[in-house]
């Protein structure tokens, strides 16, 4: 497998909210991108602001521009603030540096897409993300 | 009612694929936007282009920024070119001139989103649109 | 094979390069990238211009774009010369309108990458990423 | 000599590459480019993430904008964070604060091009930029 499905990118938004209902966090925005970087699919629940895609998408995206989770470019970011903050411009859709976005591997280890969740705390974004791509049988990197 | 809920976004996609699914149409990309031109849900479909995305968000996020469809967007540029074209840098999703980007809109007449599709012909990209916007009961403006 | 390796990259340009010497073209840029749209390898002849590398990345970007060789872009613009002129800002690296980028395709179809050729006229661009593709075994879409 | 020709530009790749399997490092991008900032060759290794070509192509052109080794940048984002930040959005390619970025300098000490890599640690990527300036007989500023 090489390109994540949309049925299978619909069976991690689904799974991802089912997550952030039993939870009970803030409303939720969800992304899913091929390992190119390009939405396949794509939920913001009603209550989330405006920008709220551009976080989703800034998350996975960010992520599958560096090669790690959106977590460990916060921690990069902790060690050297000012390298992230000039990766902002030069990337299409920036790099953020908080939990919540993480890459998708197939059987190969090489990646096949990544998932990206914004809305409550990172951590619980995160933990949205890593239950939508288990539920699509998906292993995060 | 001022803003189409996610589950009448996922509504107006459902449909609007079930029509291309119905009339055979190449890979579809449907994208539905708030009135303020921000992303409530999308999904591409297996095999269709990197990019399309985009356009699909041009679509249904020009025809918000003028006002009018992106069909008739497509008029004005048959009869102002530049006027068009110089509308493209200006617009933070551009204003594709093409059918298959609708406004939408609520029982008082003022738009509550938009609906862009893309990946066959203009014409029956529209087509998509408006079965979308149908099944959910929404009107095209 | 579901990426194109950075070595097939190098064999796709030195047969380029070796096709544009054999026919006397002026200095080439030969880009080619992943099926993301992200460069594996490029090369600007010597006296080659300052921006040929955004062009040869254009023609081989907008063709995974829109999911068709820029040779059809060129052709779309005929018809539709708005249309193609609003895809530029809303495309990370525009849709150049002219033979030259072609996508490449593995043994299922899928597309594994692209390659763009700029630097003579567009027929020799093109013939020159053919020859390109052909060297290192992969097959145009 | 005022620029760097293809087969130095490639030269300097191949050994910069090559220093990297020495040590042993993670998959490298290296880009050299002119003295005007513009990209002569690039290559990325399998297993490198998407946006490398951008951060190994920053790393270089900031090297230029500024007149400075990209070291010297990450020294300067130290004393200066607000400063370095603000030249992100107004560069081309931005400005990466971190080694790995050199200009390449001719017999007059003029610039003739520069190098940047990105991979590994910052003073291995550098490690890199130099030992391919050196098999290309080219010196750092």
């Amino acid at each position: 497998m090489s390109r994540i499905t949309l049925e299978q990118a619909n069976a991690i938004i689904a799974a991802a909210l089912a997550k952030g209902r039993e939870l009970a966090l803030k409303p939720l925005t969800i992304a899913v991108l091929d390992a190119g970087g390009h939405a396949i699919a794509l939920q913001r629940q009603d209550g989330a602001a405006n920008h709220r895609p551009q976080i989703a998408i800034g998350k996975a995206s960010g992520a599958l521009a560096l090669g790690v989770s959106s977590r460990q470019i916060g921690e990069m970011a902790e060690a050297r603030p000012i390298f992230v903050a000039a990766l902002g411009p030069i990337l299409p859709h920036g790099a953020i540096p908080a939990a919540g976005g993480i890459i998708l591997v197939g059987t190969d280890g090489a990646p096949v897409g990544a998932v990206g969740v914004t809305g409550d705390t990172s951590d619980n974004d995160e933990a949205c993300a890593l239950a939508g791509a288990a539920a699509a049988g998906l292993k995060p990197q």
